[in-house]
């Protein structure tokens, strides 16, 4: 998701320490601290402007939530709807997906989720795509044996590209929906992106994989 | 596919043993010995009408290919594509999916085809899904080493299962279309049923998967 600098995101998220992780790098191995309980941790790469992972934090209070994105603009965003949501199981964290490795221990994160990511088209640019082998290579670093990656999407060639990734990378696929509103999935909480789709009547689609 | 009793079907298909194998249970492994050579074998898996399988004989020479169905009058219009076609490279077979291992040899086969295989849309009947694991257990024995599997479907729900099933058998996915007719697949051999959907531009799902 791209959106216009912000003026004053910054100071924005300064200002909020208690949702907002300025110095990430220490927070490594330090997650269930700085949640201040055992709850599992689901992270979602690429938060946007947070709807789902302040929806989730909502819907679930027994799960602790951490939305990761690289621009701080957005992030602000994000953050607005975590003040308004006033839970105390979200964390947002501006990082580059690339290396989480630098911000969470092996196994440390229980699922990850990749909602609407960048398609990257061209296949010239196939490596920027979050469900390219080296961007597994990470994630399957800091979940668990067995760890699931959950990724929705409306765009047609970045889901084959991704059924395929996670297949070759020897991942197995748990479940597969070809069109998410039209199905009986339950407890969908939809993102900013996903919503416009849903009212145009587009296509959701969504896979559950494992490590 | 079905279609109802055709009367002479049994006539017809006696009548054409250059074409349609009468003694199914002794073919098995002399499929080149019937072919008169070394080329692949390919077979199709519910042929249907036999658009498919007789498009794909006359488009590739080098293949040798094998339709196969239970329902007798569907093999018998079968049978009038073939000698419309007439290729020396196609045979068809009057046999049931489920017991392949009867008519071939471990290995013999090169690729199988499965197209708008019937979707079973009830639970209980998932083991009649010929993507169901039973199923993939026979085409896993009748094939090679890495054989692969090409499915093509209108049924969003068969596609999805089927996904699942190829993934939580080991199988690897190599290759999947969300919408075959709008994507750059070349040399897409039309089933009747696909030609009919593709008219009301219906998205058709192909996969490619490796055992």
């Amino acid at each position: 998701m791209r959106v216009r600098n912000r003026k004053g995101a910054t100071e924005l998220l300064e200002a909020n320490p208690q949702y907002v992780i300025l110095n990430p790098a220490e927070a490594k191995g330090k997650w269930h601290e700085i949640f201040g309980n055992k709850h599992p941790i689901h992270i979602e790469v690429g938060s946007g402007k947070g709807a789902f992972v302040s929806g989730m934090a909502k819907a679930h209070p027994e799960i602790n939530y951490i939305g990761i994105d690289i621009q701080k603009s957005v992030l602000s965003y994000a953050l607005d709807k975590v003040l308004a949501t006033d839970v105390p199981n979200i964390k947002l964290l501006w990082v580059d997906g690339s290396d989480l490795t630098n911000y969470f221990e092996n196994g440390e994160i229980d699922r990850l989720y990749l909602n609407f990511s960048d398609p990257w088209p061209k296949k010239r640019h196939e490596k920027r795509r979050l469900t390219y082998k080296s961007f597994l290579d990470t994630f399957k670093r800091i979940l668990p044996e067995h760890g699931e990656i959950h990724f929705k999407t409306d765009n047609r060639g970045l889901f084959e590209y991704s059924l395929v990734s996670f297949s070759q990378y020897g991942m197995k696929l748990n479940g597969v929906w070809l069109d998410l509103h039209a199905s009986d999935f339950e407890d969908n909480v939809l993102t900013e992106y996903e919503q416009k789709f849903a009212n145009k009547g587009q296509v959701i689609y969504r896979v559950e994989a494992e490590f």
